[in-house]
């Protein structure tokens, strides 16, 4: 009988409360003849009776499993010689964090499939579902955010009616809160001095679709790049605006040459500039970073242009006279700059930060925050962050370390609809044999890292990465 | 005509949403011929427009007016000569912080009814109404922190789908997501290992009853003080239990003499001691502090209490061995000291120290916390809070300063159902004519703290208290 094993997730934060497989999914494997124990948790968003419910064996032990399944790295201690398992390893770019858990992996003769290099029978990666979660949870937590900064800049607003996404029990409510906040934006609720909400989304991945679909909630309308600057200038305040930005939208070369090549910005992305910072930021209310970047591709917004967006008019706006922080009551006395088209001293609000690399394409991002303190003021003038600060002058950037962990119910969900068509198939592994060419069907067999106590051909680079990085 | 103003609030924290009147309450007024002028605020719970529909003026300007009503203090340079004004004014203390407020209004004429001190004609105090969103809020507040302290524990928990109670559009709104948190506390959804949740409510006034309608919408079940202890050990997870305890239940003689008496506590407060930390505290997973306190009164839980509690187990407990911070997982192999009947260290999670008072009744509370970051973890052993912090050793405290604006349309509404009635004999004060004994009912006359330059003579001792503080 094929034995796995759902091992307790024990790394990193409090907040890991999936799952690789839903009960309903180890029901399927059970019906089929597979044994699955369950490390009890009384972290993991379904609790231990429903697995127990369907026939999961609740037990420590997994000595039993040949195939051993999480989400996250696996404490080295933990790590049980001679098995099968799967999670995301992290250790592709020879993340230096997860070297002596790798060289664990080798030493103790553990064949690792790993999360991130899976392919399901259909060739969809199985690292998607994350992405479509980060997005989902990077939305909620920015609309929640701009509630709050908006109050901080003095304007109470539909958008404090959004809670974080760890608040609701599904997917389904959040969403639903954000729908009865497009009421209140559909109701005229959006302050004239705000002008209409806008969004740029950079990315149209897994990642942006997944934020896209919590923004669908709102009263939004989808405009061409093109069509962008005219309705955040003379838009409806009873919608929100949003588009989506892809490379060819904003990144133009150099040489004032017209048009963007695809094959080319791939290997001479050097010869690329955006034109972010001028055509796009001055009218956006919510920056949604979602795209992949690399160190030799051009930024969308560097320091340098964050600073000219600020500096223009950043110290010549008379502050309100009310005796506070100058953030009370009307704006009306501020001087207004035109592009922004808004009582504001800057129309840019909020980042989110989703796809966060430190120093990237948003040149701003530095440390991913957490979901106890997800948002810090980024003061322009000094380049510092300010955790959990509303009011002042600034934007406000939330990046998250571990948003999908926020939606865990369906994010377990949707990971094991893609898993547990693989199980039977991933169950016949044994790691005490040798591994052979085409013992898996492709997906599977591409994802094998480690297997026999060595890197398998695929990732012997890893060895050279660590010896070139020193670590 | 009679003319009166409702200011922007400007005072303190951005979190300042409500009003002393709502728009419909306006309307009311403005159909029997007072003219309401109203300050533009985008920030106030109910937008302008509405109170502009109902024929409010929306104006900077209050000239026009006799009496100018807010909810905080007003700014020194904000006080206009010779107007009446109510506001929450929290001088009656001799509070150091508003004495230059004090000052200004007795230099500038100004006449002064404070809702501190005022009743309506039914004798109802105004400050009653915020004293209940307090409990409302303060509630909601611990209710949430509950779900993130429990997941800091190792514990998914019901709780964490309550929000911030700012995070709800409506009251109504958030005691349905305590509701539905409610169902799947009956579905089982509280791990064996915490044992029944249970709740002490100190006092039962309007703070501790707004607290206790948040809590009815759970599946709580009220019991006797003397029946406590039984049900929290022995109760269905199913339920929550909760208590109230006034001083006759934990107020004892120090003599050993039985019986509680009003009177002798009154006047002799020295004579008893609190026996809440043998009686109650051990077997509390949430105190619900609200109930005022004086420095000559015995406290209800000291410090010394406090290590007593955690002392006697708070050292001998195993760690979980995850590898992780020590809270993952089971806690099943840590040592249960019987009187908590449950997996945990210690059964006091949490404090919801509503009515705080620094070193006070509970002893350990220092300063409140914000909305912002409304929970601190207290150490223990350190006597150290570490804001927003939910994981490690500690008790999770919520003291947030202004939790009634936190339910900014709610507290409005009820706030002006009490004024409104009010509103048309107040309008008459003219604070240029002299104050003349019995020239307004009682719960008006009585409210009023200055008059014509000076303070009136129920608050003369101001003038002392003041001059023996130093301030």
């Amino acid at each position: 009988m094929k034995v796995i094993a759902i091992r307790r997730e024990n790394y990193g934060t409090l907040w890991e409360r999936r799952a690789p497989l839903n009960p309903t999914q180890v029901k399927g494997l059970v019906d089929v003849g597979i044994q699955v124990i369950v490390q009890p948790s009384a972290r993991r968003a379904y609790p231990d009776k429903e697995y127990k419910k369907v026939g999961a064996i609740l037990e420590d032990d997994m000595s039993e499993a040949s195939l051993i399944i999480g989400i996250k790295q696996v404490p080295i201690q933990d790590l049980i010689p001679y098995k099968t398992y799967s999670f995301f390893a992290h250790v592709i770019k020879a993340q230096p964090d997860n070297m002596d858990m790798l060289d664990a992996i080798l030493k103790r003769n553990i064949r690792l499939m790993d999360w991130e290099t899976m392919c399901n029978y259909q060739g969809t990666r199985m690292d998607s579902v994350f992405g479509r979660f980060a997005g989902l949870s990077g939305m909620l937590d920015i609309l929640h955010g701009m509630g709050l900064r908006l109050l901080g800049l003095g304007f109470n607003s539909p958008f404090m009616h959004i809670a974080a996404p760890h608040s609701y029990p599904t997917l389904a409510s959040a969403c639903a809160a954000v729908k009865s906040a497009g009421e209140e934006i559909t109701s005229g609720l959006i302050h004239e001095q705000l002008g209409p909400i806008t969004f740029v989304f950079l990315g149209d991945g897994a990642v942006s679709k997944g934020a896209q679909y919590v923004l669908s909630h709102l009263p939004v309308e989808f405009v061409e790049p093109s069509k962008f600057k005219a309705v955040a200038q003379n838009g409806d305040r009873r919608k929100v605006y949003a588009t989506v930005l892809r490379r060819q939208h904003h990144m133009v070369r150099k040489s004032g040459e017209p048009g963007f090549s695809r094959e080319e910005y791939g290997t001479h992305p050097d010869r690329y500039r955006s034109i972010f910072a001028e055509e796009f930021a001055p009218w956006t209310s919510c920056i949604v970073n979602a795209v992949l970047w690399t160190y030799d591709q051009p930024r969308t917004l560097s320091l340098a242009d964050t600073k000219r967006l600020f500096g223009s008019h950043y110290h010549n706006g008379t502050n309100g006279t009310n005796g506070t922080n100058g953030t009370d009551g009307p704006a009306s006395k501020r001087q207004r700059p035109d592009y922004s088209s808004t009582g504001l001293k800057h129309r840019l609000i909020a980042i989110s930060d989703i796809t966060a690399d430190p120093g990237g394409s948003i040149e701003l991002s530095a440390d991913s925050t957490s979901i106890e303190k997800p948002f810090d003021l980024y003061n322009v003038d000094t380049g510092k962050f300010s955790p959990m600060t509303f009011n002042g002058d600034g934007i406000l950037v939330c990046s998250v370390a571990n948003m999908p962990s926020q939606l865990p119910t369906e994010a377990t969900d949707l990971f094991g609809e893609l898993l547990a068509p693989l199980i039977p198939e991933m169950a016949t592994s044994d790691a005490t044999t040798p591994l052979v060419e085409g013992q898996f069907k492709p997906g599977l067999q591409k994802s094998i890292i480690a297997s026999n106590g060595k890197l398998t051909p695929d990732f012997e680079y890893i060895h050279k990465l660590r010896a070139d990085n020193g670590v």
